[in-house]
């Protein structure tokens, strides 16, 4: 059992229309309307690989959120909250890139947030691994993240952590096993000048494991013995969205099955590259991930032990 | 009582950003969420009048249409249909132009658009009037609009229709008491080349009066008597979004309430400008009405007979 938890799941609409155009009044060709988030994405990759998945998502109960509700196709806990869960719509057509607008999300009160801390909680129990994925609606207080990975951790579950920010830093302070963020975001949040000065302000927080994804620059793992770097697929166009979450999912199941670091790194990137095949977010290219790990190069590293996550040191007072 | 009948509402969602741009991924600052479509503008001026009204509305039972069917604030009866409720998204800033992107809207079954004629028959026994405002779904029989002024009519019920296309023809052959198209409808649906000629052709098809609205150039009303001509409120600017509706929404009030057309006519002129000082389509400014009503010059008319519907002649055949 994989449980993954969305903090700020969306409604994801795609409008086709002929030509985007500023200003005036477009008739919209055709509607895409899917379960949108981080973690719903890496849920979804993980149940098509046949993963035993528990989603759990703070959801509005009307509109969107209960439109969400209704169409996950994934196991999931919702935790009914009052206000609105968020609505993302892009728009396409032939001449132009996507423009997306991306609503802020709903307020989450406190006492709510006490209660998806408490279905992580009971959700995690026996669970192999809890992953945290996407960002925080507004306003909400970053150490909330360091609570979930505490329980995930108290469980005995490996925590993976793809957050922003504060919250980055408040998984990493609680033992994340796994922090997962962009380049971007890895540099923002620590205030480091460099990916690897970064890494280890994590890893000196309590974090065992910094996995940088990059996109087409490949994915690098910084753990305290060293660090393993797996190049990307090369030549691989399409939908990158969704690729980080593929990759994030590679990541954890095949952690979860014992491999060592540099071994998941190349299954990240193998899913990473095979989400980018497919149109949607949220799933990858089955075929062609198999065949893009049988030709990815072996990842260069001087980190090549097991990381049984049951070994692990408690995190640095 | 006046029953208004909203063959395809939206949920109207209004996205604030700091500027429009094409291919970027924006950030919605501000998200404002209502009941729309035109049948709901007509009601929520006439409900804010003080007039009883019921309005009835085929909405799809999650997403959107469950959304709609919770916010919207005039009684209603709800026809649910398994389809899902467009929305509509205007993207603003303070450089731009809006811009408008429609949804095509569900697909209305035959069966539900029995079950909302049912609730038409139903709901107008003993109404003063019925209204039928906006447009049909895609792939809608334009013939279910002569069912519903039929059966308005059949209950003594005074029958205005503001739609399309075939469809306002077809209301017009259904003997409907008032057809309000803008210009453009009424030349589009009749191939005239002219509005005269266009009116004409409704008027022969069995409607008694049709109104034309022209925003800016004033409001005319062509019946089989005489033509009546009232100005546009001048100077007034703001939203038009609704100004059409308001404008309806008077007429109906003032025709029920044994106004001439000339009459009704100004009604309808103070209504659309003081809908365009409101910045929500489904709002007037009822002082401003009040003023411009006062204020507006007498139509220029040959016509100034009351238009009691209870005389009306049958449609010819």
């Amino acid at each position: 059992m994989i449980v993954v938890l969305t903090p700020n799941p969306a409604v994801d609409v795609t409008y086709r229309v002929a030509e985007q155009r500023i200003g005036e009044t477009q008739r919209v060709l055709d509607v895409a309307r899917r379960p949108g988030g981080k973690g719903v994405n890496v849920a979804r990759v993980l149940a098509a690989e046949g993963f035993d998945t528990r989603s759990v998502l703070p959801l509005g109960t009307t509109g969107a959120g209960a439109w969400l509700a209704d169409a996950l196709d994934v196991p999931a806990v919702v935790v009914p909250i009052g206000d609105e869960t968020r609505t993302t719509v892009t728009v396409v057509d032939d001449a132009h890139h996507p423009t997306m607008l991306g609503e802020p999300g709903p307020a989450v009160t406190p006492a709510e947030w006490d209660a998806v801390t408490d279905a992580v909680a009971d959700a995690v129990r026996g669970a192999a691994a809890f992953v945290v994925s996407g960002s925080l609606p507004r306003g909400t207080d970053p150490e909330v993240v360091g609570r979930w990975v505490r329980a995930a951790r108290e469980a005995g579950a490996l925590a993976v952590v793809d957050v922003a920010g504060a919250a980055l830093l408040a998984a990493a302070d609680a033992g994340a096993d796994v922090c997962k963020p962009n380049r971007e975001e890895l540099l923002d949040a620590t205030g480091a000048g460099s990916e690897a000065d970064g890494a280890a302000a994590l890893l000196d927080r309590g974090t065992r494991l910094v996995v940088v994804s990059r996109g087409g620059d490949g994915i690098t793992a910084y753990g305290r013995d060293g660090v393993a770097h797996c190049p990307a697929v090369p030549g691989v166009t399409g939908n990158p969205t969704g690729a980080g979450d593929a990759a994030t999912a590679g990541l954890v199941l095949a952690l979860t099955g014992g491999a060592t670091v540099p071994a998941a790194l190349r299954r990240a990137a193998a899913f990473g590259a095979a989400a980018v095949l497919r149109p949607t977010a949220g799933e990858i290219d089955r075929d062609a991930a198999a065949a893009f790990l049988a030709d990815l190069d072996r990842p260069t590293t001087d980190l090549d032990r097991p990381t049984d996550h049951r070994d692990r040191p408690g995190s640095p007072a």
